[in-house]
């Protein structure tokens, strides 16, 4: 998936990137049954709300062959190549479970003020690519992106090491409040297997759901490899170390592996 | 203001009605300013946040003149004559403040729960009739209702006294899950002077705020006279106790308010 100069200019711009529907439904069944599998076991990637509910899976790429095909997939790889211009490779692979009634908080945060300051990631030239894996709507914790705000560079952040089970560089309210003055605030909603990509500058958070609706989103983060970490603080299953480019798979990867695991939409 | 056949036909089917911008930019900018006003102050009737920062005024219409007219305005009056058929009173003022990034959760529960437990109110016979002070977004706090959920009676409910300050009679999530699959969830949004009424017994939330957007929505709570509770055990400014009837004032009478004190939108 290339794109095309109307959606670079839109980016740069506004510094996302929305993609309704961009994984089919059988593909969405297959990430969708390997990661409730995923969820219901205990590991140490598994990272759990105060509550004990699983807040966030790392890594899942290492250890499940469904989610090494989808950090893989060149829907996802090949846009990122072509922001950067040169070969990416994984430097984060999350399962954000915001599980139903459970789910808490993310609160205002840029991803590049931790590659930074924890990783010692040298320039803003990594972003997450997402996939709703549950239908995102208005109200179970959608994520709400501020347009423009990647302009502003890594801004002043405090660790918040309270607020959740995840500690978190995060805005203060008075930042927030000035660059959402200036960009509005955005919270795409969709079906699942749509795709959101976003600066790794571009300033997010998401509200606690306290639906009966739980809100998968998979976040792939993908860093130009020229631009690899330099400080090794976290878990090598938060921050990656392997900087080998990503060869992509084919485009029909995911289709073809439920073809031969017999796993399909219901 | 009254409701047509229509009406009557959707609130008996789905428990809720929404008006959009019922109340003018002029209306609304008199109302915005009082509470306002309002919420800098400190006296018992005003709730906090655990953060401190105020959560819900109670009974500005013993207190201000301007509330005073709006819980007697026969927008809000007159349509829960008609549903009652016959007179009503003020149970319940509210200015429920859901402030810029502090506004907490109201966990999911029904109103007439708490107005039979705690108030000995006889029958579901009151409800609120809620007024947007400011705009409502998807992603500001909006309340969430549950369709066709006042039809299930008076659900069981546990006394929640830890998730906020305030002591609520929730709804536990087997519960909430099974209504949500029968009737999904509504969040209307829209401008400020927009109306919404439902049900004593539809069962509703709200997210917390985590926006620099205030969501202030004010709650008349009114009760048909001969359905007046009979147990005082709250404050009489959260549950009253003055059972006469509302005679409504001139539909033009904020108008009048704004004009005699030279109040008006910027």
């Amino acid at each position: 998936m290339k794109l095309n100069a109307e959606q670079r200019r839109q980016f740069d711009e506004d510094g996302w990137l929305f993609f309704p529907n961009c994984f089919s439904e059988d593909e969405i069944a297959l990430l969708g049954i390997e990661a409730e599998d995923i969820l219901k076991t205990d590991r140490p990637e598994i990272w759990r709300e105060k509550s004990g509910a699983p807040r966030t899976v790392f890594a899942a790429h290492t250890f499940s062959e469904v989610f090494r095909l989808l950090a893989h997939h060149p829907r996802l790889v090949e846009p990122l190549q072509q922001v950067f211009g040169e070969g990416v490779y994984v430097h984060q692979f999350k399962i954000n479970a915001k599980t139903a009634f459970e789910g808490d908080v993310w609160q205002w945060h840029q991803d590049y003020g931790t590659w930074a300051r924890d990783d010692g990631m040298p320039e803003p030239r990594a972003m997450n690519i997402a996939v709703f894996l549950d239908e995102v709507f208005p109200y179970n914790g959608a994520l709400m992106l501020v347009p423009k705000s990647h302009k502003h560079g890594t801004l002043e952040a405090g660790h918040d090491l309270l607020t959740t089970s995840y500690p978190l560089w995060t805005l203060d309210k008075e930042t927030v409040t000035q660059l959402v003055a200036e960009g509005g605030i955005v919270a795409p909603t969709g079906k699942p297997g749509s795709v959101l990509m976003f600066h790794g500058n571009l300033v997010h958070a998401s509200p606690p759901n306290i639906t009966p609706y739980p809100r998968k989103i998979i976040y792939l983060t993908l860093c130009a490899v020229s631009n690899h970490i330099t400080k090794f603080t976290r878990p090598e299953f938060i921050a990656h170390r392997d900087f080998t480019p990503i060869v992509p798979v084919g485009d029909d990867a995911l289709v073809e592996y439920a073809r031969a695991h017999r796993i399909a939409a219901e």
